[in-house]
């Protein structure tokens, strides 16, 4: 061993260097555009969606926030975030199981429920978790289960299915026909889960849900669908896609996340109270985390039950994003078409959406943070919008004027594709 | 199909009706005495230990918190909480790399790898997630590496090994003549990762860090150490056993968590940087989930600062444990050797083990809950007390006085091990 290298690891076998390998992956990242550059920025409560940027130069506008409908500087969410943290303290200090348990995490779940009219809820600590944790214990645990995946789902059910060591079946995007000569395939008798999303974020476009629930009705498949991108935002409150098509009571399991529209953090699902109490008493993602800090389940909670009764958020949501969607396609920035709230726009180059992306921030005043592999495929990097209801039209045109520029200068404007123009 | 059953699941195939079968395997949990009833408290900021039942009932005490420290409700650490909720509000919005990066996240982990000597660190939405995206990552992307892990790790660990497909040599807990063993009959050129924790919070034992660095160095390789029961606790400035022990600066990944002893939630790694910036680029548990709320990360950051300052907490603390861990076995309670700051007291019967519980909780206020299978082996259940340094001698007295006379209607007084009285 005389051939041993120092480095901050340690005394190093001659055959494997960490740093170096570690430095030399990271290198390939560089050279491939897909080095991730995390933009430093401070969201201004009250001022949203204007930020700060670390190093105190003028405020930015964000456009690419999950926060789709600014409830995280909401007033009645930081009420309840505010008093609960003074009367119980930040973090939760244990498990659900172990001193873990307060009654802001039980209300949550219980205004969980009743927002997808479901028997009961479980929260956990992030939405990836919840999928992570609920597929490979549903589809892993349930004797000889097949699980039919769309092809564009999430990394995240990705992974829990691949954990559950399940056998799969990989459907084509959206693809109901491919579907039903999947399930026709396999016998009749053995479990199935059919697992997909409302509202895909890369693409904006949406599941077929009513189309697979009658699949799954006739071919006896228990369906989890994902609305993470959803729940808040659609449905006459808040419910998600299916509430608005009218399909929450034949999903088996829905799954959602407190981090995006509701403004604070974790994930969830809905579904019978078998169903939750089996994942609850299974799930190792579940059993051995710290529970939420409970000042951020009564901020979800309060975030939840105000965007039940109110739609006010949704309408001008929707509004901003007809506009803006609008005002790109005539201005001739490359808009992807999108059926949802988010305005994809193509560039299709690591390098290029990374030097926009830079650009807009710096001369504009922009924040839209390039998407790039592995979130997306090679080939279509873009950038993703994300207007809010709390854009002021003058804050869109000022966008819409600055891609116009950006896009003209490298060559970029005018439709490779056309918007299809609905609220979706 | 003529047998479909209805349910809240919808029709159901003859061969397979989800609820019932998670009715049964629920069941089954039931008659093992593993179903598990979580006890909802709220903790009461400013007078913790105590607590409130939800029912309303007069006030217990809390002994089985993860909250070593009681750094959840400092006045430093709330006002932190607050001054960032107040300023960036609720839910960061996005993930680290898509808008959720704050100058928050950017200087808890600046404070973090100081803490623990490293060029770098990086935070999780969970200790959990931390193992399981970590080592998936590393073990799995570093061709040809080799795990070596010990029996005892955390369910967290052994997922993150499991999920990364490496190839993997389990040795007998602490017990470094046979990691030796393993490690001597693989390939010397082998990448290689020791996975270890340094408090087991089950058994309350310390893991062999120095010895195990001796071995790594010996053979070239990598350690990862899990030290989420001893950040905050032990070490001059709250850096872990490791720092104790003077070893920090051999370890080629420190793993922690804010959860526990620093009062707040989430998990991170500390290491080199070329490591971090690995994890950061690769890891899907990192990269595709909403960053911790920036409020989490400023009082994390504002009790980690604290507790590197001042040393009174962990005096204390230890102090309890020791005063605690005596009387108990003066009064016969059949408290497990520790080496650590939890004091584990034997049943071994799980319907046994929530009786009592039960009995301390409704006769005598005092909370701490039953740790049964699979957190603990089978026919090992127990009590877990956990001791912090806002319990005063009265709760210290009047704890050993309220176990003396339940367990000794049980007829389980008296030892059936000693406890070794050191102050681990």
């Amino acid at each position: 061993m005389g051939n041993e290298q120092e480095s901050p690891l340690g005394k190093l076998s001659p055959a494997f260097n960490p740093d170096a390998f570690f430095e030399s992956a990271l290198a390939e990242l560089r050279a491939d555009g897909r080095y991730r550059t995390f933009t430093q920025i401070e969201r201004l409560a009250g001022r949203y969606p204007m930020a700060l940027r670390a190093s105190g130069q003028a405020p930015v506008v964000v456009w690419c926030s999950n926060d789709y409908l600014g409830m995280g500087q909401h007033p009645v969410v930081l009420a309840a975030f505010h008093e609960a943290a003074d009367r119980l303290g930040a973090g939760s200090g244990g498990t659900r199981n172990i001193s873990g348990n307060t009654k802001e995490h039980v209300l949550l779940e219980q205004e969980l429920a009743d927002l997808h009219g479901k028997e009961a809820a479980l929260v956990f600590a992030t939405g990836y978790v919840t999928n992570e944790a609920t597929l490979s214990t549903l589809a892993g645990m349930i004797p000889g289960c097949i699980v039919y995946s769309d092809a564009l789902n999430h990394a995240s059910m990705i992974e829990g299915i691949r954990h559950s060591k399940a056998e799969k079946r990989i459907f084509r995007h959206n693809d109901v026909a491919h579907l039903e000569q999947l399930l026709a395939a396999d016998d009749p008798a053995r479990p199935k889960l059919i697992c997909f999303e409302s509202v895909y974020s890369m693409d904006a476009d949406i599941g077929p849900i009513k189309a697979i629930c009658d699949l799954a009705e006739r071919f006896c498949a228990m369906t989890y669908l994902d609305e993470v991108h959803a729940v808040g935002l659609y449905g006459e409150r808040g419910g998600g896609v299916a509430e608005r098509e009218g399909q929450m009571h034949r999903l088996t399991v829905i799954q959602g996340t407190l981090g995006k529209a509701f403004g604070c953090g974790g994930g969830y699902i809905a579904a019978s109270g078998p169903l939750i109490d089996f994942v609850r008493s299974h799930a190792p993602g579940f059993i051995f985390t710290t529970s939420i800090p409970p000042a951020i389940a009564a901020a979800a909670r309060a975030s939840v039950a105000h965007l039940k009764a109110s739609t006010r958020e949704r309408a001008r949501h929707q509004a901003v994003v007809t506009n803006l969607k609008a005002q790109l396609v005539a201005a001739g920035v490359p808009v992807m078409p999108s059926q949802a709230h988010f305005v994809p726009v193509f560039v299709g180059d690591a390098h290029k959406v990374r030097r926009i992306s830079d650009e807009l921030l710096n001369g504009h005043g922009i924040y839209l943070q390039p998407i790039n592999y592995p979130t997306v495929p090679r080939g279509s990097e873009r950038l993703r919008i994300t207007p809010t209801p709390l854009h002021t039209d003058e804050q869109v045109v000022a966008l819409v004027e600055a891609m116009r520029c950006v896009f003209d200068a490298h060559g970029l404007l005018r439709g490779m594709t056309e918007v299809a123009l609905h609220d979706g």
